[in-house]
């Protein structure tokens, strides 16, 4: 697609914040907390929120700005990349199903960069399957109390605030006994364990317990059993804009990999001119667009109200998965010198993979495909 | 991208036109002279020229809708798909280079699906290197002699009309030397030889040869040692819709493919429950929908009049690959009775793959991607 | 594996033969009834029967041998070299189970390259699921009278006696209630089919249908409802057979791509020195030798008595597929001059890919894999 | 290949010793130096040289004993596994061409677990290319004098004694004016530099200064100008080891994921049972085992001295990519689980990736095998 002047601005702006400001410090931020000032800062200068009302700090622009913006700045800070995303996606599901007042209070805080949110949905045994969602909110009197356990949430251990899916009917009920409930900072009960993963460290995944945490029955989001229809709604946003976060962070490693093979020298001419080393280059910067006009494509139907669920699911599958191999390939195409912690591809490669499993492998996503093309005849899942 | 109200209704109407019309008598058509009167109708039916100017036959509509057309038909018949890129692309060099006279004689019989030109660059030593053509067109008076050899030549068999890129000036002169010639139908002296080709056999491949041609000057196009220049503009073009004439089979292969899946049994259920059955065909929707969305991404750069030598080379690679294997791939879905001669697949896999070597190889684009991305750095090897 | 003195020069035999007397006629023979002379003149140079004992006509090696022939002799003809392995696999089967009379009568014919006997397994409802085999055997005094369909027989056209699985148990006795029968020439109810099929023409796949066709006791093999176990166990070796049927196939188009890209000028240089060109052939010849050891190895294994149904699967898989791809890509290298129907290369795709879906599909092979690997935790999907 | 009993035992003891001591400390000694009690326990246990001659503490066993068990400690330890490679290809050298009584002294202590010894050959500018060597030994009475850099040196870190391959010719004199020689421990003027690498780090690669390094005449290997040659005729034993090596580490993986196949329940079965899970584990066997039965082979043909320089460089090529591929197939099988730096498959993944790098990529593995096909025609390099 073609960008319009604003989007086009926009990404520019991101283009450039990504290479001059994250691009130098990402390998030195994986193994830090989140970095809070970074945050704000992506947020001071509108990357944060692009697609939502401008009256709560917003561009007011569409999800194509939002792709775009999570692309720009992938090139520079896979991880950095996830707050915009995060925050779209999650705002979304406040403004439409939380009070006025929590929206109205939160959303500005998570546009600002000041605030993060973690969607709580995946439990131990289970998974991602709503339907077996075992964590309890009991009704007392007018508040709720919940018990049980998370696993697997983005950042777990940097959230302030958290949306957790909890089951208020009874397990037979399905993923119709399911609700959402936004959880403010400052509530006890709330313990964090995050993980030792290879990659998207910064991210923080982990688990979260929750012990007798009440919250007042105002924090349950839209009427009780209808939790999981209000973040699958989400689900098919998210799955274009991982792929774009993923496109960025590729075409990053292409980027220094074609430099390199234009000044390294073997045989008395750049390495460049062996179809061994441009081909494999070529052949990424072909697949990468190929996905990434997928990913743009995706975006579009939702803007126009149509079906993409098949479309973004293509993208889920096909963007993690390139990039990793594409990156492989320009860590290769770079020899010894790439093989070193002093470049960035090998924690590219980490981040990159730590999507090829989280919000949906591709097994599920191929199974989403073949469904949309031939409805229960493609059970199993 | 998301097509316009006006786009989107020709392409119903192709749609149905290549379902209801192309497709059951694509397969008998294989062996026979290229069909006239298909032609014809599909001329009257508006899917000929659909870029090119109302006043002479078209539609008066841009590349897109070309190559949704494109796309549309050779889901029905591959070959007859290559009849409105043909005209588009050739049409374009008589109405920029040609005198007004031959422009709006024979550009109007194009549309209507009358009249077939073949554009006679290649020959059998250099290929398709512009700057070894050795066919020779000598002045005598007003006149021009042309004599020598043409090969791989795409309508050779059944080309009404030709476009010749012939050797004005000396070899040393390179691709400066070569001029394009107009030769209308009945000119005394060329003789045709078709190839036995292994798919793509309705278009014809074969050599013309060219035995004291004599044309009059005025059928010259452009200045003397132009020829090149005005061919090679086409070349971007071609290669966008090259890739979704692939797609269009390829996606006609993968509807076959589903249904069968959903309708054959195997050890009590139908076969699309199989995950070895059903993620083959959901990969090829994935990559097929990812390069149609480059393919009209490329389209778009071209009517904004962005730069897209990059993306139109990574079309041409992908577009015909891709569509190759996934049809591969469909055919053994269908095992036993995809085996056969009865269905489409295998000629859907010998016409596509003549595209994977005619109008630039895989390497030959790949380089292309290399030389935008590095510049002289990849060459030659 | 490196081979016996015996075993080498029995190669160089298939070798000569295949390159001298076979290569030559592969594509003139592929829509001519099998050539009954040439079948005998390959079991007077002894490529037939290899492995079956001498006092019956073979040679008495082992099924090394028998590989080691086959792949030497589809470097010239993929339909002719499965001749060897049809006879080794069916003669074994009657030396073992059928009654001395018949295998003595019979055998040495099949051994000469006189008479070719068909297996008739697969029906056209549950393909080659055993346990679902409907054609019935009823006993009638001391005969048996058959009466159903098989269907996708390999020989069904040129078969002169027919080994056919046939129910004599009830259905609910699932692959326990079958047994096998022979049944000589001249039998009178049979009636054939041949299909139209895209490939492996020679090996005329087809159809065949029984009516009441009456035939002794003496020809039932073992005892009732001994059948299918009977049959099983050949599956192994022919999966490790036609694996290096396709790697001779493959190996022949290897040959004469790496010939014209030594040949073949272009820019001034031969294209074997274009990396673009020659790395699709050396992985192609990589992965040909990958496969090419493996199938060496589990014949060894077999000959050792050692369990090799995983590593036979692995064959069935991967040397179709593999070879598929390698002629194709050698395809792909000769350009325009490999895609017409003069070169061999077409052929063999259409052939090999025969076997793609014969005798197993890669999905069975890779579910035999996986449940060799975790037993019933592998089942079903 | 089928093992002899001697083999067998010895491939025994190796893959316990490998899932018993090697495996649990895999990941611990990831940043440790090199654990020289592990290696004596592995040389007292006769894991180190055994194609060596017995009386300097060898097995007296062949290169294929050597290939078996470095596959089979990789198993447990891919970096351990490196050093009956290092010590079998060295010692063979010091056997060869240095003296009688270096040979005698240092290879029974490398036999031993006791020393290691780097081969020092590239360098920073001009990589492996022998023509371009530029460290000098200077002739200074019946010295040698010993000046330059040699770089991505294995075991740099951690080796006691040196091989050096340097310039004792003029620059004109390419490959023909390099020798080797031997540099025992203690020796002064050399300087270490370790790479920062991100995988393969027991071994260390890095950077060594020869800085006025003194030696006798008696150190050098052979006659002036024959070091390249020395060295050359290891590569293709090196070759297949390597690809054994990785392969040993692929299939633990494959091991662990396939039993995580089995007990992790996913929608109410294990997820073993999904084809879109066991099919991926049943690809990566295939050719795990096929390019293991390459490897072998391989080494039968050097044992029998019959030529394998193709053959050779398949594997190179070939083992590390596939092992790669298939370890991150199994490290995605077992989801955010195996993402974790708990489980080995990520160490696995970045020490594997060194040796699609080390060694010779994959682009001059594939040029070698051009080579060996067409000869000269294959240039460049």
């Amino acid at each position: 697609m073609i960008f319009t002047e604003d989007q086009f601005a926009l990404k520019e702006a991101a283009d450039r914040f990504a290479r001059e400001v994250l691009l130098p410090g990402y390998q030195k931020r994986e193994n830090q907390p989140f970095d809070r000032d970074l945050a704000r800062e992506m947020g001071s200068l509108g990357f944060i929120g692009t697609d939502l009302p401008e009256e709560l700090g917003g561009l007011g622009q569409t999800s194509i700005t939002t792709g775009l913006v999570a692309e720009a700045l992938a090139y520079g800070d896979f991880n950095m990349a996830a707050l915009p995303v995060n925050v779209s996606l999650n705002a979304a599901v406040l403004l439409q199903h939380a009070t006025k007042d929590i929206a109205e209070e939160w959303v500005p805080k998570m546009i600002a960069g000041e605030k993060l949110m973690a969607i709580c949905l995946t439990e131990p045994r289970g998974g991602s399957d709503a339907a077996r969602i075992e964590l309890r909110a009991r009704k007392r009197g007018g508040d709720y109390v919940l018990t049980g356990e998370k696993t697997s949430i983005t950042f777990a251990d940097s959230a302030d605030i958290f949306l957790v899916f909890a089951r208020t009917g009874s397990p037979e009920d399905g993923a119709k006994g399911v609700s959402a409930f936004f959880i403010p900072e400052g509530t006890p009960g709330i313990a964090r364990l995050k993980f030792n993963d290879i990659g998207h460290r910064v991210v923080g995944r982990g688990s979260l317990f929750f012990e007798d945490v009440v919250i007042p029955e105002t924090y349950r989001l839209g009427p009780e059993g209808t939790g999981f229809t209000q973040v699958m709604h989400g689900f098919d946003y998210s799955r274009a804009l991982i792929a774009l976060e993923c496109i960025g962070a590729a075409r990053a490693s292409l980027d220094e990999a074609w430099a390199y093979s234009k000044d390294r020298q073997a045989f008395g001419r750049p390495i460049g001119q062996f179809q061994g080393v441009s081909f494999p280059l070529a052949e990424g910067e072909s697949i990468i667009e190929a996905v990434r006009q997928l990913a743009y494509h995706t975006l579009q139907l939702r803007e126009a109200g149509l079906p993409h669920t098949a479309e973004a699911a293509m993208c889920k599958w096909m963007g993690p998965k390139h990039a990793m191999e594409v990156i492989h390939s320009c860590l290769l195409t770079m020899g010894h010198y790439g093989y070193t912690f002093d470049l960035p591809h090998q924690q590219r490669m980490r981040d990159v993979m730590g999507l090829q499993i989280g919000d949906g492998t591709a097994g599920v996503m191929k199974q989403i495909i073949a469904r949309q093309k031939i409805g229960r005849a493609a059970v199993p899942y």
